[in-house]
């Protein structure tokens, strides 16, 4: 049950690459990215997000999201300054905070009422000198969390007294479930506009994971800064990717819906199998394509139950302290893939549990 | 007369990323790169360099040779390690070499008999304890030098003797001249093997500048060490321009030969159109796409008479000293475009010289 989602890139978004790809379109980018794909993603983030970016001098075209997050931490830190971030949260984050001389420092956030919850109270008891940023993703991976406007105004009041830069990552930004609905904090707190770097990447929204293509968007000088980090490393995507990209952001979104109902009749059928299960509980995801399976009643590690998933059932699950100390107690149940492949899934965990809760 | 190839890349190249395209090969790439391409790296370096990699643990598939470069310092270097720049080269080597925490140090290299040249005495005049690694490029980026057998010897001894890296970018491998041939360092000094990170990219042998698509070769751990900063950041290249780039490879390579002949052309033309031009001497390239115009006898600053040919003819030459004090009395004069372009671009060349030698 992996992470990555099994649905195709859309024809159209593949035929765009085809077509830059015959028209000769193989020569040096724009290291900003291409102009034509930096004005697709100013008019996104204006129709989807309710935000106005300047493509000439406020994005940045970057290598997907990972590459924006490095970017961002380069341009941002300087040796030793801490980092906050959300406990339990995506794996990936710790290490390049490291790599760019940061210290990442864990904000705990254990479960309140079946939701994983970021108080602006336990943010500010983590505050130290040297604290130079914090790093959300929302929709939260992989808690499933979607962060509200009134929690966004909580945790931004607390960022821009102590005068923190926000790195919001928004890459799950389109898989919403139910009355959820993302909104991009700066979008909810304009105050945080100056100090935000907003990283984003097409890869979940329009199934273009291997393509390897995503932006930010952030202040001019901030903007500038990224630049120079990538210039001298990753450089940007391909030429004829940006054209495919810029597609995918201007043209018919009709596959995104198509996905989002996809996920969302996964997701269902993932909270229906699980219903009965002794000692577990689902945690209804409002975002994402993971499901947190609480299973603090079976009073076992969950290190120890992923174990017996895997040597007992042949089950892939991972245990929610991968993801940080306060993920102890839940399971990450991924429904990334869809069809045979999750339903035997879920019948192999629902067998497990129920053998390990000894019923 | 700037540095970026005009050749298209060749058909069968675009064909194989067109076909991958439609076989939906758009999920997330192996971050080491696919295994596909890493085999097709070793056959070729096999077979063009003599060289044997394991595809499996000593070869790195990057966003181009400017990755390649940067993982390379980031993997070796600790802050304040110095790195060791023939001087003039290239002017991206040395913001890399600060990102990643490292100091450059130029090892000066006036030109001997019309001819750039690194000796190995003046490398060491500039080791210090701090020394840690030398960055090459052979063919030599701007100088037009192909280092010689003997040289490398020379050079390797030191590198060895010091207990130096060495990172060897040959990016320009495939366009050499005449007699000269590009020699990988660990070709002609086996004993280089374990203390080399060869970096290479697909741009300038297949025209695929844009495709931001290279490798590396390199010993088990470095390449480990380089593949922890690719997952934090870059990570690789799109997964159907992978299947291209090993195409590219394994495929018919008579598109390589094609372009060398036309750069040899260009180069003729250079060298003719140039060659009754008062107080302008030019020497003549082993390889790469510039050759250097030796313009010491107008006794004007190099950037002066740059300045000159922009504001008097409109006219675009790099002066020497842009890639460091030693390339101070020369210009660099790029045939990477060819035809109509280079001719006048020549004329003026030629008439600009005239005018400042008051002929």
């Amino acid at each position: 049950m992996r992470g990555e989602p099994d649905l195709p890139t859309p024809p159209h978004i593949v035929e765009a690459a085809e077509r830059a790809l015959r028209n000769g379109r193989t020569s040096y980018p724009d290291n900003r990215g291409e102009l034509a794909l930096r004005e697709a993603v100013a008019v996104k983030l204006h129709r989807d997000n309710q935000l106005s970016y300047d493509p000439a001098s406020e994005i940045l075209i970057t290598t997907g999201a990972t590459f924006g997050i490095y970017a961002a931490l380069m341009a941002l830190l300087n040796p030793g300054d801490e980092v906050l971030l959300p406990d339990p949260i995506y794996d990936a984050y710790a290490s390049p905070i490291r790599l760019a001389g940061g210290v990442p420092v864990r904000v705990p956030c254990p479960p309140r009422h079946q939701r994983f919850e970021l108080s602006a109270d336990t943010i500010e008891e983590q505050l130290t000198p040297r604290t130079r940023a914090l790093l959300l993703n929302t929709p939260w991976n992989p808690t499933g969390t979607v962060f509200r406007a009134d929690e966004l105004r909580a945790i931004a009041r607390v960022v821009v007294e102590r005068n923190l830069w926000l790195i919001s990552d928004e890459i799950y930004e389109a898989i919403t479930y139910g009355d959820a609905r993302h909104i991009s904090p700066v979008a909810a707190v304009p105050e945080l506009r100056p100090r935000t770097v907003l990283v984003n990447a097409l890869s979940k929204t329009y199934s273009m994971t291997g393509w390897r293509v995503g932006y930010c968007a952030a202040p001019e000088a901030v903007t500038r800064a990224m630049l120079l980090v990538l210039q001298q490393s990753s450089r940007g995507p391909a030429t004829f990717i940006q054209d495919a990209a810029a597609e995918a952001l201007r043209g018919p979104q009709e596959a995104v819906a198509r996905m989002r109902d996809e996920y969302a009749a996964r997701r269902a059928a993932v909270l229906e199998a699980m219903a009965e299960t002794p000692g577990c509980r689902m945690m209804e995801p409002e975002g994402g394509f993971f499901a947190m399976a609480d299973i603090r009643a079976l009073e076992t590690p969950s290190d120890e139950i992923r174990r017996k998933l895997l040597e007992e059932r042949g089950l892939v699950v991972i245990h929610g302290a991968a993801y940080g100390a306060c993920g102890e107690g839940t399971l990450r149940v991924s429904f990334a893939s869809g069809g045979e492949t999750l339903r035997e899934g879920l019948r192999r965990l629902r067998l497990g549990l129920e053998a390990i809760a000894g019923t």
